[in-house]
């Protein structure tokens, strides 16, 4: 079986490598025949080409594994290997946390697959655990450390006692952090992976601007100390749950007790956890990100075309909505100065902060002391007291 | 597609339940046509039969769930079904380490699968996902706690500071262990899943009887308390290691640091990880064990024959040989007085018990250094330091 890879970066040459070096028999039957670079960029290898639409008219080619990443042109490339009946598999978040309706509308009109194991927790099997998972039970709830950059800065802060900036600085010297950190620290890494888990775990399309996300970008030394002295640790957590026809999203930093699973997982490392009717609670552990994990789930996904396991498993047609008054949870309000609220239980000041215990408050009650505390102090943050 | 169901004890009665209940259009298809249940015993049902006759000539039945445990009849209704072209799916991990090669050649011969998804690790989609990871993987090494009710009473010793006695006591009390505990605190059960994970992980067949296995019946809630003034917490772990043509494995309590993950994992359930060449270390953690987790693992390996997503994945006629001199780890032994043996780096007095700490031991050491302790102490234990 012929395969292209658009992009050659850490997960494109990952997938090459893999294929190459045949590290089972299984993959003798892959061949990669054509790879898309940049117009410009040196040919490195014969099969280079910088032309999409010699991959796409190939009638050999029968899959394309796009891993350009970003939002355009991968966008395009990603219909047009579709439309002209092509299998196409990314580990590209972004484009599908937008697309992901139309991209699975369209791949069933041309009688292919859209598969994306790589774009969510990385060399995890997550979305196929899920689809499993699914076929048996309904899965109410999953929510898990999903980045790998903001969890090697947490963990760095909570270690050393490092400052966000510090923390920062090293995680992108050792290239778990890009030169422009924002769509990790800001969540919103964490806020595609979770809209692509929505997908598959509620057979649903959710919109991904509905549901709020915070990032780490405003936490403090001084909070990871707070928590710490609570015997708390800090992690970035993307979360979901259904309701009926309704949802409930986030994504947010929670304070887990440090005897929780979740407060092990070191450095750049992801876990994710799924809560199924009969099944109960399942954790999956593993590398969220580098070149042979994503590289590795991104030929599990050509393997399971290729073998014909895969299965249509998104209802484009269904769309939930976001209901941010279901669930009732824990939290805490950090800002520089005191404010004063019926729904804190207790304002703490620790070393010039104040921390701001409410208990039992909905999403939208959440929020709504976010806004005013917006107003006082434009460094503010809330984290979820997490007793999952 | 119509299945039996042999025994209506937990586990056959939550796939019934699971089934009849419909909580997924996709079991729709499945029909329970038949139960065994002993001779003699109400028949409550009108499937109900107690003849295994009517159900491996029943030419309608195509797969049969063998759930009754134990080595006798479960073997002679195994092989049975297999022969009359059934597929077989069981949880029964006990006939299955002895004689997983001779039900496989069968399987084969017969043009049917034998799955056991459930034999190993119940709800944790361990079998599945260590087949998938070798499509593309070396499997290295796999290790984890794969026995419910011996978690239950470590975790009892551990946090109530209580005696084996008593935490065995309050597990029977919980249905968390049988009235006849030996095969789950002697190891027994663990070194039945280290063998069918190794047929999977390692594509090969090992002997049962060739590596070391140790229980926790001789655990003091003095050790607890030692470990636990180390920072350290014990739990009985099942472990194998491939090198080569060889391998390694053995069932042994192991003392985790606090902030490893094992270390956080409570009650009755279950983590297990596995060491992939590209993917790196995955973990799963859940249910291992109970009605409808383990339920739900059979009624996977159902979907998986039924949609012909299923393949064979064990060659039968591989057999690799146990070798106890591969790798080096650091162990404890325990006895009731001090042992002089130059391979102990220091010997710890601890409330009138003896802590021996010999460090880069192979396993065959270590297991010398045992033997000389066997004789002078009959409740001597020996514990890895794990740092895995």
């Amino acid at each position: 079986m012929k395969i292209a890879i658009l992009g050659f970066g850490t997960v494109g040459s990952g997938v090459y490598d893999i294929i190459t070096n045949q590290t089972s028999p299984l993959l003798a039957n892959i061949k990669v025949a054509k790879i898309l670079i940049r117009k410009g960029k040196e040919k490195k290898l014969p099969i280079m080409v910088d032309d999409i639409t010699d991959i796409v008219n190939d009638p050999e080619i029968a899959l394309v594994v796009e891993s350009m990443g970003g939002l355009h042109p991968a966008y395009e490339y990603i219909k047009l290997a579709l439309t002209h009946g092509k299998h196409v598999v990314t580990a590209n978040k972004a484009v599908l946390a937008r697309n992901i309706a139309e991209f699975e509308a369209l791949a069933k009109e041309n009688g292919v697959f859209l598969s994306f194991e790589a774009s969510t927790a990385g060399g995890i099997p997550w979305i196929a655990s899920v689809e499993k998972a699914r076929r048996i039970d309904a899965v109410s709830r999953f929510y898990g450390i999903l980045n790998g950059t903001t969890n090697y800065i947490l963990d760095s802060m909570d270690e050393r006692e490092e400052d966000f900036a510090d923390a920062l600085a090293k995680a992108q010297e050792l290239g778990y952090a890009e030169a422009d950190p924002s769509a990790d620290i800001d969540g919103v890494d964490v806020k595609n992976k979770v809209v692509i888990s929505c997908a598959i775990a509620f057979n649903s399309v959710v919109d991904i601007d509905s549901f709020p996300c915070f990032g780490i970008r405003n936490i403090d030394k001084r909070d990871i100390a707070y928590f710490k002295r609570e015997n708390r640790i800090v992690k970035l957590i993307g979360e979901a749950s259904r309701f009926g026809d309704k949802y409930e999203a986030f994504v947010m930093p929670n304070a887990f007790t440090r005897d929780a699973m979740e407060a092990t997982v070191r450095r750049n490392l992801n876990i994710v956890t799924l809560c199924g009717s009969t099944i109960g609670e399942l954790k999956f552990y593993g590398q969220g990100a580098g070149k042979f994990p994503t590289a590795n789930a991104v030929i599990q996904d050509i393997l399971d075309i290729f073998s014909e396991k895969t299965e249509y498993t998104i209802d484009v047609k269904r769309k939930i909505d976001y209901d941010d008054t279901q669930s009732k949870n824990n939290y805490v309000l950090r800002t520089d100065r005191a404010l004063t609220n019926p729904l804190f239980r207790a304002v703490i000041p620790f070393e010039g902060l104040y921390y701001h215990h409410a208990d039992g408050l909905t999403i939208r009650e959440m929020r709504g002391l976010a806004e005013q505390a917006g107003e006082a102090d434009k460094r503010f943050f809330i984290i979820k007291q997490a007793d999952f």
